[in-house]
């Protein structure tokens, strides 16, 4: 089966080729007509031409846009601006018609209209471009990770744990809710698993088990949030990278940080310059500089205290003031990075405002974690020393009134061997965003889930 | 960071490196000592040598197994068999301490006491290899469907829609229970969607749509069963692979599960054949005979009827009597795959025991479905052909009773250039099952999930 990619790819001029896909567009003239051809293998249009020397020349004049076709044709040279081959055709076989009111019409649709459309969207050229950086995106993350040792892990999705602080959470039953009501109680040993269950917010603890018997690990699965967030940048169901190395410091983890990120970029880029120059040139003008920029940019590594000391010093009207010792507002990040003219680590925070796992730092005050912000997008992964001393993690945990039993096993990852060990997440959909400069995270989700919205 | 793996794969005769790992085993004689070390990057360990003209010989004879260490030696040829190299130690760092009641000591564990220790397991040599074939396999995967030019489409996991019959779902919710059992009613319009939503069973429906947009696209994440099954071959959650390919009808979909299995089964084989091995003397005799045989085979393709027929007339008393018109049992699968000595697609199959999408064959009895079976593990995979013709589609859910509201977009996929497609389904358990010779789900998955058993 040839695909559209193969014709740009390989010679195939004076070649005769049947090759199947749908009508994009189609302009008719008196004597002959082009059909702008896809298979959706390739951003860029095959264009089919014809004249009224084949038999069939009025029918082929009726075909619509939208239809399903398969068509023999010969390759030749372009004689037009903006392709570098085109098909002579032969002869079409209808596959599926498209009726008139096909909603995926060739003129430009709303992003609004489309998301209305989202079983028809991956039609168009802008989001066909989104989804296959997504897929594009995806491997290389795996390849990556795969390349330099890294054991693939899967993180339990439905679990017991109560993830501390993690966010809301979607509670996973098989109690018949109508029962529960009419019963008056809620009896959770004839739930499935014997007590309440719920849909996984992080798989790093787990993932941590994985890095303390293969020393390089990472997960890349769904995660949940059940928060009522109605914003650009949260939805419901999306997609995490965990990695999770042991032997590995903080200064350690922002190597691997930062070479990843660039790797990524980079075969992004390498892999799919027609979307990418798409996505510069009618998404986010500088797009292509901006992440040739990042590939090239020595990322800087500052403290958080360091970070409000330029933040309080710069002439600058804040809405938010920034304080030691507290988090740090968007109009900051995108300051900061401004300040440094290029991606920034900022590392060790203020551990009272971070997670209880963190790596405490001999200042009693902070924690070895680090978030990189990024030019244009502000954080875009978040990672941290893994506290590996025993007695340090039960202590913080009893600070913050946690219960120790329901993590009995990862506190024994402490005793068992435990070492000196770091890992980040990143938040897939916000990659997405940062590479294409689609902004809102509805569009770089096949089937988006927000509150109140569970289509398809 | 230099990895065990590195120290097999390249040559480091003579030379000094540092490398972090853990205690495997350790022997101890008078005057010098050996030390299995690994870092989990490779399948063998790396045997450390040392003696009593260390100044710290004695501390180093106290060290534990399970321990993390950091140890500087040189690497020579090792004088033993068994092992090719070797490290003299001049150094150690102790990274973290193990108790003498480690759980995983040098002998033989059963895997039922392993499954209680889950979150050690992978620091056996049985654990160690099945997740790391899993690791390898999930990217072979990719591999195989993104060099052939698929997009990889992340399936919705949280899903309103309700998959007909492929099985009981998960409810997902944000509703208080106690609350709901207070009230003494279910009220859908203060849940999170504004609706009943549950865990996906199958991304195949909308995965139809990516192939209608990019012709050959591909799931993998991960499905869910609320099934109260205790089986060796049944968990809750579980990860799938749902290919689906536009303008391919049943021997195309055939040719690609038959070409990417075999692609997945020699990547394993080429890339851990020390893991594959070790299956094969300690798992399942004759596990590689049986994988190459199946890379080197050409599979059966045979209808259902003659299925039937074969094994009316097999010498057989059967426990369950085959008939036309009905599905076959486990020991129908292992004599056909028998009989012909090899992979079996049985194919186009009694509608009525097959689901509501798939192409209906001219006989009006069947469809154009197909299931693979593999010796040593009956079905691997299932496909069929999708119904491409909007009327008959729609004929089929009026027979079944299902209601057309809800999938109204999937059914105008056939009116919008719709066209031949196909497409199938691998439960990626099931495949490192039949890899590795391991023959419990529970222990293929990380953190599995069974009726009443969610832990980690």
């Amino acid at each position: 089966m040839i695909d559209v990619k193969d014709l740009f790819a390989e010679d195939y001029i004076n070649k005769e080729v049947s090759i199947s896909g749908w009508i994009k567009n189609h302009r008719k003239q008196k004597e002959f007509g082009f059909i702008d051809f896809n298979d959706g293998t390739y951003f860029k249009n095959l264009q089919i031409v014809y004249d009224n020397s084949l038999d069939d020349f009025e029918e082929i004049q009726k075909l619509h846009i939208g239809s399903a076709i398969t068509v023999a044709g010969k390759i030749i040279k372009s004689e037009g601006t903006g392709q570098s081959i085109e098909m002579k055709l032969i002869s079409y076989k209808l596959e599926g018609d498209c009726p008139e009111d096909y909603p995926i019409q060739p003129k430009r649709h709303t992003r609004e209209f489309l998301r209305e459309q989202a079983y028809l969207r991956t039609r168009t050229n802008l989001f066909g471009a989104v989804f296959r950086v997504r897929s594009v995106a995806a491997y290389a993350i795996h390849k990556y990770f795969q390349d330099n040792g890294y054991v693939y892990f899967h993180a339990p999705i439905i679990t017991a744990a109560d993830a501390e602080g993690a966010g809301e959470m979607f509670q996973v039953t098989t109690l018949d809710l109508d029962k529960v009501a009419k019963s008056g109680k809620v009896d959770y040993t004839k739930d499935f698993f014997g007590k309440p269950a719920s849909l996984t917010v992080s798989g790093q603890l787990q993932a941590e088990s994985f890095a303390l018997s293969y020393k390089k690990t990472y997960t890349f699965g769904p995660t949940f949030r059940a928060e009522n967030s109605n914003t650009k940048t949260h939805a419901s169901e999306f997609w995490m990278i965990e990695p999770e190395i042991a032997f590995c410091d903080l200064e350690g983890d922002m190597n691997i940080m930062e070479e990843m990120l660039k790797y990524v970029v980079k075969y992004v880029l390498d892999n799919l310059p027609e979307e990418m120059e798409f996505f510069d040139k009618f998404v986010e003008n500088g797009l292509l500089e901006k992440l040739n920029k990042l590939i090239n940019s020595k990322f800087t590594r500052i403290d958080h205290e360091e970070v409000i000391k330029i933040l309080k010093e710069a002439p600058v009207k804040w809405e938010f003031q920034p304080e030691y010792g507290e988090d740090i507002a968007k109009e900051h990040e995108k300051y900061i990075t401004e300040y440094f003219n290029g991606p920034v680590f900022i590392k060790n925070w203020p551990k009272d405002i971070k997670a209880f796992y963190m790596k405490q730092n001999p200042d009693g005050k902070t924690v070895a974690a680090v978030d990189l912000e990024v030019p244009g997008a502000g954080e875009l992964m978040g990672g941290s020393q893994r506290e590996e001393d025993y007695d340090k993690l039960v202590n913080r945990m009893d600070e913050l009134g946690m219960k120790q039993d329901e993590l009995d096993w990862y506190l024994n990852l402490r005793k068992f061997g435990g070492c000196v060990h770091s890992g980040f997440g990143m938040g897939f959909e916000r990659l997405i965003i940062y590479l294409t400069g689609v902004d809102n995270i509805r569009d770089v989700i096949p089937y988006p889930r927000t509150p109140g919205n569970c289509d398809y």
